[in-house]
């Protein structure tokens, strides 16, 4: 093997790297934070020429591009650990009239094939975690729309608790995407309005192909917004909403925030290391190197459950988006299994604690979204590995897992107290009920096994893939990864997300899997991506697409 | 508007066109159907030259073309309701050392993209059916593999209730398609995999990337097939698993089939106009001219119930395969609604009678094909149609329906026995369930309205979209269907697919959703299609594809 190289080697996507997926409000180019006791609210204000790639596009009319979608990622994350007084979340805009446009079309016409996917799941991701910070933090939110809501900006306020459309006779809710520019509404448009606001399908049918959207009564009566204010009534509905929004939420009074450092260049738990001409990376997870804290009160950002998970967030988008070469991720981890299990311990007997409740949920966030990485996961379980608890997930998350059987060097995997289901996949089972589809009664009595699994044990409980033995290691390991190498990288992203998601469907699965898919075959089709497609031609005075009218 | 044109008059797709849909055992070319009591056996003997496009391929080791399948669904069809005494049916091959080597290579590398997605969506729903004839209809279906199931060969067993694989040191069961094509298996495979079989998904993994495949014990313990019998006690084995099988059936004895006539070239209850120009369809379904049968026993295959709907299966395949300038199709309905649901009534009383349960399964699996028609559907509620229980099951269908409100031609909607969950779609709800997602209660009270709806009750009630008056009707369909024909084609097939199927999924809608959309992804990549993708390439000794390595 050649040796490895440092992060961030990978240069095949220069144009559109991105350097930092962190921010702070601060830093914001797009957004305003504001707090009031309870209450925050976030408003959309996009910087026409603050873009990340800004010779290519201009921001109009609040439209987006990945840098404001980060901000937002950042502002949603700071409310949960920062601010655990704030109780509802309005996410409204400064622009007169409008609200949000939607993804800045140029941008996407702009962009590679593998960038608008990549920024797709990224701002599916941020949607998500709105949803769960309500379903599972009590951070509750509002959409108060003070103008157009189109494309991705209706997208937003889908993921929002609550719509509020202005009525001042012009204001409207839309998904034009299908009639102007031949594509999907990206960010899971389609899905809500049908499953999760249950919108009639035909009227869903009307919506999404009528361009300039619908307001004012029928935008009710179809349940495309809860309700619809007069410009004059409008700021006070919003407060009144907001109140009553604010009284479901659980979240505590007259607590400290915890603060979240940047995650900065350098990560503490978390090795990057890359090996272009195998297009392979190795991704370590160390484990804990210090018990928790006495008290819950006392959790810091910089303690192992926040900081590793952080970093490991981190270390997946850059794998994405800057590292398209890399088809490969050897998982590893290092450390004291003891002490993984003891965090996980601590985490769960605390998890009514908000600090707690935070942590918790931003694993099962960060583990989804290696769930939902397009690159093949082998898990690598060798000595001085700690594949315990919620590290484990780590390898019940591979496509495969390698163990090592020597008795020599003894390795084990440990399950603990939060694999019984407190880590979800997206399809709403633990990965170890995923895994485990075809003998439901066996999570059961693997989740009682006192004490780790050695490699026989492991590999009789279905835990692991293999278990090669010294012999056979290194050039088991060696032919799996040149193998899979040698596959066709678009068909192993097709298999791997038919594979890993079986059971259960539910909304998040349906994005990433059935509303993508589509997107990701339109964003290849000429009709909208070729010379004359809609896409490429937006915004051109005087010219219409192209089609190829056979229907598929 | 342009006068209607006759039925086939898009050529578009000559190259491609299917003159007939239908087959009969007498014609078959590539299967044996031999029947021997309770015991059907359908025998592979794929004719190397008798491809439907013989000039581009060979049809090598039993692979198979769209013109095997037409004759596989033929034979599924038949025993059903031709052979009601058949109780298990053994897919099995007369090539020696070889079951199926799936969907012929060369025919997918010299088809066109849509083709490629049509003959996957045909197949799919064979396979389907034959599931169906299990579940619903009582035959049970054992794959006797007595060879190397590959790719499409391995699909076709997964969906069967049971497989044996002969264990003579060299018959596998693989999924080659990923390593060896660049492509996914496409008729099921991943999905039934794990799915269906519920094989782990990490061995599910190294079974997919393993061009050649399990074979042994391993290929039980993995659940890819239920046993391997060496091939000295194959045929006695085989015998005793489908003698096993047959005993689960409910399927009767001593009673004589509904012998199934061909189509012919003139429909009687179906009639399909094309507009070339606006690249629409009219489909106009005629309800019964004569009452039930006295008796279930009387029933014949040119009844109403059965002959139109296989009248209509029939034209969506030629809409599909032979028409894909239309992209519209308005669906209409003729005749007297009372004897719709006259003959609905008959169908529910005598559910249990197994030609009747035939003949109901027939109308589900025809509608779920509308279901999954990637064509925008209109359902035209005007003066003289008949949209009352199965045939409103169109306008429920539709993606949108327009009924004339005008008090001098007065029209109406009804809804019958049939509407409340005999007739499923493919996620397993009525479409009235479907349609009722936010409001689940009004399901119970809409199928309690007694008598017709007319278009204002239609419309509060939500069975119609749009109920304009004599005055806008014209206007109003007319923007529509040209608003429709203005957008892409590629846009339209993804957001129907995503709006169509909301609530519960299944593995048939993971299959056409999901699975389906990576597919047809798949399919327009250059990795796949491209000079050197390895579908184009494939065969060709000594040359190698070359792959975009970007993950996307």
């Amino acid at each position: 093997m050649l040796p490895w190289q440092i992060l961030r080697m990978g240069k095949d996507n220069i144009h559109e790297e991105i350097t930092s997926f962190e921010s702070h409000p601060s830093k914001y180019k797009h957004w305003k934070l504001k707090l009031d006791g309870e209450t925050a609210t976030l408003s959309m204000d996009v910087q026409e020429d603050g873009g990340l790639r800004a010779a290519d596009y201009v921001l109009k009319q609040n439209s987006y591009d990945l840098g404001v979608d980060i901000e937002l990622h950042d502002a949603i994350e700071r409310l949960r650990f920062e601010h655990p007084e704030v109780k509802v979340l309005i996410v409204t805009s400064l622009k007169d009239r409008i609200f949000c446009a939607g993804a800045n079309i140029f941008m996407l016409g702009s962009s590679s094939h593998p960038f608008k996917v990549n920024f797709c799941k990224y701002t599916n991701e941020t949607r998500l975690g709105l949803e769960d910070a309500s379903q599972c933090s009590g951070l509750k939110s509002l959409a108060a729309l003070n103008g157009t809501a189109a494309g991705g900006g209706y997208e937003l306020a889908l993921a929002c608790d609550e719509i509020l459309l202005i009525d001042d006779g012009n204001s409207a809710v839309s998904l034009p995407e299908v009639p102007l520019l031949g594509v999907l509404p990206g960010t899971g448009g389609l899905t809500r309005v049908v499953d999760k606001r249950k919108v009639r399908r035909d009227q869903a049918d009307f919506f999404s192909t009528t361009a300039e959207g619908i307001k004012g009564k029928r935008a009710v009566e179809w349940r495309l917004v809860d309700q619809v204010v007069p410009r004059s009534k409008f700021p006070q509905v919003v407060a009144e909403r907001a109140k009553a929004l604010a009284a479901q939420s659980d979240r505590p009074s007259g607590v400290k925030g915890i603060v979240l450092d940047p995650i900065g260049p350098d990560y503490k738990y978390v090795t990057l290391k890359l090996q272009p001409a195998q297009r392979l990376a190795e991704l370590t997870m160390k484990g804990p190197d210090a018990a928790p804290p006495a008290s819950p009160d006392a959790l810091k950002c910089g303690d192992w459950a926040i900081r590793a998970f952080r970093e490991l967030d981190d270390a997946l988008l850059r794998l994405r988006i800057n590292h398209l070469d890399v088809g490969t991720i050897l998982l590893k981890t290092q450390g004291d299994a003891k002490q993984v299990l003891a965090w996980d311990a601590w985490v769960h007997a605390n998890r009514a604690h908000w600090g707690v409740r935070e942590t918790l949920h931003l694993m099962k966030r960060v583990l989804k979204r290696l769930d939902v990485t397009a690159k093949t996961l082998y898990a690598i379980v060798e000595p001085g590995s700690c594949f315990a608890g919620s590290l484990a997930e780590l390898a019940l998350a591979a496509d495969r897992s390698y163990m090592l059987d020597d008795a020599n060097q003894p390795v084990s995997i440990e399950l603990g107290a939060l694999n019984a289901g407190s880590l979800p996949m997206p399809n709403g089972l633990s990965r170890l009920e995923t895994r485990m589809l075809a003998t439901p009664g066996r999570v059961k009595e693997i989740l009682a096994h006192k004490g780790p699994f050695n490699p026989e044990e492991a590999l009789a409980a279905g835990l692991v893939t293999f278990t090669p033995d010294e012999l056979d290691w290194d050039d088991e390991i060696r032919v799996a990864i040149e193998e899979r190498a040698s596959i066709s990288p678009d068909a192993l992203t097709g298999m791997e997300a038919n594979l890993r998601f079986a059971g259960p469907e539910t909304m998040e699965t349906k994005i990433f899997g059935r509303l993508t898919a589509w997107q990701n075959w339109i964003f290849q089709r000429p009709n909208a991506v070729g010379e004359k497609g809609a896409l490429t031609l937006y915004g051109q005075a005087g010219v219409r697409p192209h089609f190829d009218m056979r229907r598929t």
